[in-house]
This record gives C-alpha cells, structure tokens and sequence, in this order.
C-alpha cells in the first residue's frame, strides 16, 4: 500500500478572499484603547505606522475580504501548500488516529509568516511607504518580511531578539541575503532599546518597541507586526480555507485541529476557516492551541487589557497576557515567546471556543524527532509543540481504541533551528520551569486603570 | 501580468522509468578496470560494498529501467518538482532571454540527492543490508542518505569532508537528527584517514576512500555513492523527464541547458533525457557544465584512466580529472570539490555532445544573490555556478537582441550555506585561483600502466 498520501490542490485553487471572523465572534469585540484617553484607538492612532488598506482590514466587519491579484501572484511561488496523512508517525505510535499535517514549510522563508508578509509589504508600497520595521523573534518573520520587501522594492530594518540573533546567526544572514538591516535588540540604536538594557536575552515585547519607535519617527518608514493583529490573522486565513478543500479530497472530517500559539497567527491561519464554519453549522471539530509551559499566556495569563509591547508604545489589547514586562527564557521556540496573544484568539478561548495546553521543551523535541524519523520532515521548535499535542492525542485514542481524526499546523521547517536539536541530541538541552512566583512578578507590571474585561 | 509562471505536474506524472543513457552513447564504453590486474571491472570488483540490484543498473543495456514502486512512493513526499520561469530576473537583466529553472530544493533534504538515496537505501534494505557507509562534501549527500536510510530503517555512517565539516554545522546536525552517525574527515577511524592526516581540509576522494574501506571490512554494510557512478546518474534523471513534460506545457524548447557539475549526477539527471531525444531526433539543445575554476576538472583536467578516490581503493575509471591525490581549496560549493566526473559526463564532452566552462568563487556569489532578491529563492553554492552562466547567457542574448530560451538546473538551497553568504556580503570571501602549478602537480601522480583513452 501507498504510504505517503498527499493531498495538492491546483494554483486556481489559491482562495481569492480572506476569512474574516471579526463578524462572527460572538458577544461584542472589545476595541482596543488609546492608553492615554482609555477611549477606544481609532484610525489616527494608527497612521503613522501603518496604512489606510491595512487598518481597514484591522476593524473590518465584512465576512471575506479580496485578495489583490498582485498578492495572489506571489503566493503562487509556493502556494497551495500540500496537506499529508502521516501514516508513517501512525504506524511508528501503532495508533488507530488518522493524522493529517498541512505543510507550510515550502515557502522561500520556511515558515507560514510570508503569508502576511507579502500582503502587507504590497500594502505598504501602493501606499508610496519606502521602508518597513519590524522585530523578530526566531527569525522567521524577519526573513519573510526581508523576503517581501525585495519583492517589491521596500527597504527593511528587522530589530531581531537577542536571544534568537545569538542562536541563529544565519537567520540573520538570510535577511541580509533579501537586502534587511538587522539590529540585536535590545539595541542602543531606540530610547525603548536602551530602557530595556538589562534584558540581554530580550523579548519580542521589547523589539515591537524598538520597531515601532523607529517608524513612528520616520515619515517614510512604516511598521510590520507578524502576528497578533487582526490583519495578520486574515491573512493567514488561506491556510485553513486550503486545508477545508484538501480534507474533503482526502474524504475526512478532522475530529480535533491543533496549532501551536506564539502571537496567534499560525493558529488562527488554520483554524479560523473551520471555526467559522462551526459557528454556522453548529457541528465541526474541537480546537486546541498549544504553548510553551515556559511561556504559558493561555493557560496561566490573565485576560486584561495590556500593552502590545514592553515600553508601552502600542494601545492597549484585550487579551491573556503575563504581563508586557515579562521576559520568558530563552526557548528555542523564540516564534513562541511572547507575553500575550492575538485578542481574537483570546476571546475565543474566552468564550469557550477553543482549547489550550502547555508543554516543556525537552519533551517537543522528543516529539520533533520522533515526527522528522519517521515523517522526513524537520519540524521548527514551534510547530514541535503541536506535534507533542498530536502525538499524545494519537496515544490517547489508541488506547481508548478510537480512530480519531486529528489535523494539525507544520507552520514551518527546523533547517535553522538544528543547534537546538543538536543540544536535545546531547542531552545538553535546558528545560525552563515556569513558577508562581515568576507569574506574579509580571503582572505586578499590567498597567493600571484600565476597563475589566471579566 | 502575472509574474509568477510555474509549471506544476500530478503526481501520476512522476516517471516509471529512469533513462538509461548507456546504450546511446556513441562509440563503445570504456569499462572500469581492476587495479591490479587492468582488467575489466567484473560485479565481484563490486559485490563487497554494493547491492546485485544496483550493480545490474551500473551495468545495463536497457535504455529505460523501472523505477520500484516503494521508490516511487516516497518520491511523492517532494515530487513532482516545480518549473519556475525566471520572469522578476528577467526583468532584472533586461534580457530578451526567457529562463526556466527546475526546483529541486523542495525535497526534505533540500536537494536534488534523496532522488537517488531513496533508490539506494530501498535496493540496500531488499538485499538484507543493515548500514550503509558514504561520504559527503557540502552535506547534502550525507543529509539525503541519512533521510532515506531513516525511512527504510537502516544505520548510516557519514565520513564528512573537513572544510564543510567546519563550515556547516547544521548539515551535521540534520544527519544526527535523521539518525546517522557523522565522523569528520580525514578521521582516525580508517588507514585512508591516517594516510591522509596532513590534508586536514579533507576532500571528497579522501572521505570515499574511508567510507568504501569501512563498508568493504563489515560483512552487513555496504557503501553507497552520491554522484559518479551509472546508477547514480540513473536515478536522478526523473528530473531532465519531468523537465520535459514541463516545457512541454509551458510550450517552448530550450536553446540551452546548463547545470553545475561536481561528481556529475545534477547535470546528467538534468540534461541525459534531452541529450537522448537529441541524439535520436538529431536536433536539441546545446548542454553547459559549470564548475568551479578552483576545481576545473572538465576545462583543465586530463581524459584518463584514474582511480575514483584517494586512497586507490576504487577501480580505476576513465574521466577528465585531476589527479586522484588533488585537494582542492576549500571553496563553498564542496559538492563541487571532486578531483574527477562521471564517466560518462567526461564522455559526452569528449565526445562534443556537451560544452563546459569554469568560474570563480566570488562572481557566483555575485549571481546567487542577485537571483535571491529578484526570484526569492536563497540558491546553494554549487547551483550558483548555473546561475553564473546563465545570468551570462542572458547578458549576451541582450546583446545579441536573441529571445534564447535559457533551462538550468536549481538542484538545492542554501539554507546552510548561510555563513558563505555572509562572508561575501561583509568582503571577506576568499576567491581561490587555480594555477598550472596545480594541475602539474596533482597530475604527476595520476597512476601508471593504465590504457590510453584519447
């Protein structure tokens, strides 16, 4: 019999709208708010870092929203992306599970990120912007951000989180490939950097501010978020919308999709299709986010209104949040660390819509390279969370002797991420703890007055 | 206009059968000769380090050879492949050229090696075998090796050549974390590694020579090769046939078809199913060989009689080379760094049915990037002497105000090549030259009382 069983689509195929489920959430959503005035942040506090296409798209209420030609003529570089059954993983767990993995990994980045990317350097440059900033955490998002600019022209300086930069020195190197500027951050280049000079390992809060702070003081530059945004999630949308079409060609309805969660985009990329489709038909499978347990937003935050980064520059989101002062250990998981989460996919969680787990990052990496012998694929440490969550889905349905049908996010590959595995391999390889303690500090360190939002 | 122009094939287009150029070259083959005796190299010259399946398709009359269904299987993890045309480099350039290129990066291992690794590790495991020993330059082979081997469940051990050894981490890595054990090169572990201690940057005949000497001594391993030999060439031509199909559907045939060569199996895969229809029909394109100026085995080499390896463990073989005892300078191409090519490569440019030109280190770089921040793909080392060429090619075409179809080989990315990339962005990349010094030297001690060939 056949063992690898994968499922493509045609480039006609590539959808030609976003999923936006801004509509279909349910209950009011909360707005975000200008930490000043505490009113809700309107359109003048985001133009002088993004512009008007993007911000439309951010407060949208319209259910699907087109994708440019020119968007969708990029995407087809390496979209649709194939959707595999992983028979090979079954076999070696001798589960009854049917797993299903849709791959994003064949992007010229690695990762799902140039999904966003590109729309929003396209975005940013019909809108006459020279040159985007951004941070980034273990590279991925840089490198895809790196990647569209050169496509169309833009310049881009990357404030690349010091832990990550010191880890992964040829992420670096791949954006400098693509024409980007990249800074260690915290850097002395920005007043946040500087502020944040105690914090060596740095934090994806920490270089938001530094890229922020830049565009904001530069007429010509505007600013790139990776994930967490509204737009960023649309845009990651394609992910799921392909993936509805490639289970129906495998004749499967999914009884659990999982995603791991970092900022959010990834997760809401895969799942937010079917979600929708759920609230409107009222049956679909369960959902499960997954998270570092040294970086627990979903599983021990609290929801509040806090700040986007940690010098207090964005406005204020609803969210799950540890806290923007909080600075996670340096897990080789850096697309995971970050001390909130998008506020779309925290208000599902909220409401009851999703699920959420943790794990530690010694047994990822056992679950990554169990995955990557049997499958051929070297995961990324962060979808390595999802394949921890799988594999132990897959164990649990054996042993209740179901035959489950488990789908799940491979947002991208492990090629820069092998002196982590390297280190597993040795069995040099840390395994932070978060404690109470640790949790209590950072919310010491929300900031005050805002609205509940319990 | 769209930009991106891909050519996209079902996977029930994935080949039946490999190509078999043998019995189409003119002129009668030169057989391989025992050392010792001059005579032709029989199977038992091979049983002790290869499989009787593998040693018949070295051999074979037949013109096509059926790929094993198991093969074809795992094949379908990465294949079909993409044809991509060039446009954004196009436009670049300014060129009336159009340029395809054929992707072989998207496979798990990044290159276009696990096309025969698969075959290879699949004949191993038929035959009872339980490891298989190999050398590798850049990594990439040993990368692929260890990938196929973990899918058919088999131990591999990888003799790594120094300089890469060094230079790329991560390829070790990625081997670890497919499971193989990776020794650096020239080793202690071996007579051939000893001999060799005083050429600490190793080379490609060096760690053949201890990977051949460890298969030959343990009854239960064999030794497989990841370029040169017949069956490798072999294997790899499902490219140059979907290659064809490709066109096909983009409706143009090539003037020229140009890939890098090193040991050969990258451009023969690419060029033997053109170079068949041509010899057949009397019309095609024009073929180019591209290597590296530091090792410019087919445009400075001598067609002799000489052994595949450094130690002279090997038969003996009639190729352009440059002496079994040259070390090349450690460029970055290390799949490049042989001291000899396939035989029946070396044949096809004596024969005048293929051209081949050389360039240096840094203008390859110069290439790579520019086809990077036009086309969005970070090519490898060795295919950025294609590029070099045909970026080249193109140039004159402007000139020449010709619309030349231009097809070359992308047989591999550079995500671990990062560090050469830096160097050549911060000026500091060494651009070796190669003198008749050299070659006067190397070729001194070619080995003596072989045949003549010329």
């Amino acid at each position: 019999m056949a063992e690898t069983t994968k499922f493509l689509l045609s480039e006609d195929a590539i959808p030609t709208h976003w999923v936006n489920l801004l509509p279909d959430l349910p209950g009011d959503p909360l707005p975000p708010l200008n930490p000043q005035t505490m009113a809700p942040a309107g359109p003048p506090d985001l133009t002088p870092i993004f512009p008007m296409e993007l911000i439309g798209q951010e407060v949208s209420g319209e259910p699907d929203i087109e994708i440019p030609e020119q968007v969708r003529d990029v995407y087809r570089l390496w979209r649709p992306t194939p959707l595999f059954r992983a028979r090979r993983l079954e076999r070696a767990l001798g589960t009854p599970a049917h797993i299903y993995y849709k791959y994003e990994g064949v992007s010229p980045a690695g990762s799902h990120k140039p999904n966003t990317a590109v729309p929003q350097a396209f975005a940013n440059a019909q809108a006459g912007v020279k040159k985007l900033t951004t941070e980034t955490g273990a590279g991925q998002w840089g490198s895809s951000l790196a990647f569209a600019c050169s496509l169309f022209g833009l310049g881009c300086e990357v404030f690349m989180v010091g832990s990550s930069y010191d880890q992964k020195p040829y992420r670096r190197s791949m954006m400098q490939t693509w024409g980007a500027t990249v800074h260690r951050s915290p850097s002395e280049l920005t007043q946040s950097g500087k502020a944040s000079a105690g914090h060596q390992t740095g934090s994806l809060g920490i270089a938001i501010s530094e890229a922020v702070e830049v565009a904001a003081q530069d007429p010509e530059s505007n600013y790139a978020l990776g994930s967490v945004l509204n737009h960023v999630l649309l845009h990651q949308t394609i992910i799921g919308q392909e993936t509805i079409a490639q289970m129906e060609l495998a004749g499967e309805e999914p009884d659990v999709v999982i995603g791991c969660v970092g900022g959010g985009s990834n997760f809401a990329g895969l799942t937010f299709p079917w979600l929708r489709r759920k609230m409107r038909s009222g049956h679909g499978p369960n959902f499960l986010a997954v998270e570092p347990a040294a970086c627990p937003t979903l599983t021990k935050g609290v929801y509040a209104y806090d700040f986007g980064d940690t010098a207090g520059l964005t406005p204020l989101m609803p969210m799950y949040t540890l806290g923007h002062g909080f600075v996670p250990p340096p897990v080789h998981a850096g697309g995971l660390r970050y001390h909130g989460d998008a506020p779309m996919v925290c208000a599902l969680l909220k409401a009851g819509l999703i699920g959420a787990c943790a794990y530690r990052q010694n047994e990822t990496f056992a679950a990554a390279l169990q995955f990557a012998r049997s499958e051929g694929i070297i995961p990324a440490p962060e979808p390595a969370h999802a394949i921890r969550a799988v594999i132990d889905e897959a164990l649990s349905a054996k042993e209740a002797g179901e035959e489950r049908v488990i789908l799940f996010g491979l947002c991208g590959h492990g090629h820069f991420d092998l002196a982590a595995y390297d280190a597993y391999l040795a069995g040099t390889l840390e395994d932070p703890e978060f404690s109470q303690e640790d949790l209590d500090a950072a919310l010491a360190a929300l900031p005050e007055g805002t609205p509940s939002v319990a």
